[in-house]
């Protein structure tokens, strides 16, 4: 199976991008983690890029907040399909990541998710792999189906245990 | 009396939603509390917004964050009324709620109360119930009249103990 | 059947209300449309709302621009459900008159529709009106089903008029 | 000297807006604190206005948060200056305070100042009496002076601690 | 009576602001026109208005677009109150301007009206002055006599032309 | 070769979309242009996207404007890769659009491009299937080799024709 | 002295990057202008900025859309002062392209003008030049000196032309 | 080495600008701090700017939230380039700041850095100085491979702490 990688700008990231490697590790889809930034490593995030799919991947994940251009320029030097997770920072509650990282020009897509959205884009990118891949379809499937019967299971106590038909 | 449905996409907006149970408790109006996605159970949903009326619903109130599409796609099933509450998540305060909810596309209307708004959501369904139910609009009338009450009482309050007149 | 009323803080939103109108003719609901400005014309107002349900009234409906205070002002007056239509003017896109309409302190709800949404706050009066009064429901439920074929026939039509399956 | 009235809608407002009162009571200035809602008690809001003038009042002060109708509300009652003091609420920073207040259709301005800006709302006031009271526009200049004193106390402290002239 | 100035930035605002010049004119209210630069003339724009009121200005309107300083620039040279009307230009809508008018430090207030708000901004000086002057003050009254007549005359023209009663 | 659909939520959307199906058969991908909507067509969605898989798609693209839920409704139903192309309406820019479907909650994701990227959502579809169709890459190699050269063509022209060396 | 790049990501920016090739020869100040994209000659700007200082550049001027990088993107191959120009595009009103410009993470400065703001780009980057360059700092001087001149004239020709002085 | 400028509207804010101090004293660059107000000692802010460059600065570093106007205030004043630091304040997270100081009209630039960006303001100052001065131009290299250095250390370390390859 391909490999997805997991790159963010900077290691202070990995909290809020570690959930897209467990959700990935969960459907058995294997990973790269990499630190890679569009403005301080340019050059090794260039060399990565276009050497990802001989290297055995299949999709790149890119977080990065602020002026978020570590998807972009991912995406300039490879045609594999790059999912930009836009980073809430300090400031801006994250509308800075998430513009720089939708709002590409003509040309050159990023598949962003939601500000923050680390297990969307993992979930994206076994989507894509099962496009197909069977095995990452099928396990997308279960998981799919565990997450409608939990909320069915809470839908019934909620149900019985919150309604109210005394009345007036 | 008709029935109110409170319906969440998710368990732990319940903390945020609960007041609209309780001010509806306050009107002696009865309700069902659901836990319904969009997203992750639409074909219950579905089922629930057609079969709504016929099971004694009057209005479905749907609350739900981020790309807040539960109220539309009730209404999407229903005839009744939807009102929707746009929850605030961890980002973007709620103006991707709000959005997602109140800018229906020309056919489908969401009648759409303020961010985390369970209370106004509570009693817009009342009055709604209250346009036919002399009961219901009797004591949204009283409701006001305390409210109104109750300001008038902070007003002498707040006039008398900190208002200032020596004067230079 | 109760009447609707179609309230304007200015004549010069007819043209974006107008469709409200038509829409309520089309599915034979009465109404009046008033022009009442929360700011110029403040008794008349409040008047107007303290007397509709006697006047045979059953919903509200309100347009306004900028800093949108009718319908929260006539929803101070009276019990009924008061939709209020947010209308774009020449700044801001809307989003004043959207805010300002909906994000309605908690004691007072107005039904917020989309921005210039006044065919929506038509048909939610009409479901309004529709919980208990079985025509305006049955008009509604046609409608729908009246909507849904015009998409169906256009999906037919596009699907074989745009669709390509020449591959490489 | 003629007295300013400082409104808010709701008790819950006070630690934001009473600096305001301090602010006045600095310069000398009467006041009278009131609560009164736009929407929970509209009537005893308007009859406010219309008598403010003749009661001795020469500036309004309003603050109020969200869909904040009440400044807006107030000046339609009286054509004395009324001055509306957006308060951040607990969505969207106070935008929407902000544009509730600012963006009054044409003929019934309100002097908005910034969210939470009590003091300014206060300084504001007194400037308006200051017009042609010649002790509030005295006081106002003392005050003036005092804080340009501590600014530029403060400037020769951080010149002298902080700066930094060795050079490589 | 005190004369009102009317201050823009640059002279291509004039289309937006005249409406300002009007207002006053039809209040009987004498006032200067000026173009004065917090950036191209600051010294210019310090000098007058630390005069102004010396001169027999009783209010200063100051009207800018995008990082509109001149309101707060004029502000920090004069205790004569500011009013400040926020400019829309090519981009983002005039929140540019209103940001940069309203949002002032503590200390500092200027009095903002809506976007291109010039004639509440004419008003709100109007009203300024009124408060100790009773010529203003009963214009203003008569002004908004005339402004309500308009609006009930409107309304029973449209109550009779549009409303719809023929039921199904 | 797997197929693409392109479907809208309104044929009024063909203006924008049409982009994308020119771009795919530029690279010789197959594809269904559809007419679905989320509110007006609910079961034709979840039917399309049900059976999406087994009839050949690949991938899906949705357009749609305002409250966009139709890529989110059509992600209910699948575990193929949805890109959700965000239309922009007549108020908010499109800001509504964009919101509505990129924040997509936690296990649906959503693979937006930017507002009105027709042609984004074309080329990130190729990517998609380009993972493993050889073919689609290669082609979406040549298509950036000549947007390179196009680029590097215009550099000449415009450095010869408009650079300035004249020194003062 | 010292020569300026002016850089777009597209040639067909170039009427609203222009302005600043005109300012510049106007202040006798050499430029190259260049065609160099982030995304499609990624390898070309990398160069350009890194081999800039040695080329004789003082100063980089970068002009970009929707999710701008190309600034920042120079900015990471070279330790010469790049300033942005954030151009904004047919949605969001240039938003996203300020964002994307000036939001830039700690470690790489982008010098961000105003949106559309090529004049504004052009003078700062004589600034920069001037410095250490007299002949540019005293040519900025009297372009200043010709500003301030023209608008005192249009002050003297308004205050005449427009004020009104005639009292009640 | 000419000297570098820091100038807060208030000394509040020396914990959000003092990183632009260590910064330039890392790069042995002089610089000394001052608290001057737009609003508060306008005077001494303009006497400060109009003789900054014969007190042997070259560039004026800027910092000050809400409608930020200090670094406008010093850029009318001196011809030497100005840096803005918008401070992101209690409310509107920076925006309102980083429009202030961003969207400055024709004529009158200033280099604005992200909204609490005190160390890109520093490094731009030191890029500036770096045009003509050859030990700041090499100490930021120096900083910059630094930089680099780091983040490839960060890379090889969480490459090998947490991909994963076992797969299914």
């Amino acid at each position: 199976m391909k490999k997805v990688a997991i790159i963010m700008g900077s290691d202070s990231d990995w909290d809020k991008v570690s959930p897209a490697a467990g959700t990935l590790k969960d459907l058995h889809i294997p990973y790269e983690v990499r630190i890679l930034s569009a403005h301080r490593t340019p050059e090794a995030s260039a060399r990565f890029a276009e050497t990802a799919r001989d290297e055995g991947f299949g999709v790149l994940i890119a977080a990065a907040g602020k002026a978020a251009h570590l998807a972009g320029a991912l995406a300039a030097h490879t045609t594999l399909p790059v999912i930009g997770i836009p980073v809430k920072s300090s400031t801006l509650d994250g509308l800075d990541a998430l513009l720089s990282t939708v709002q590409m020009p003509s040309g050159m897509p990023v598949a962003t998710v939601a500000i923050d959205g680390a297990v969307n884009a993992a979930l994206l990118a076994a989507q894509i792999l099962g496009v197909t891949d069977q095995d990452a379809a099928d396990r997308l499937s279960a998981l799919r189906r565990a997450q409608t019967e939990k909320v069915l299971m809470k839908d019934q106590q909620f149900s019985k245990e919150y309604s109210y038909s005394e009345e007036a």
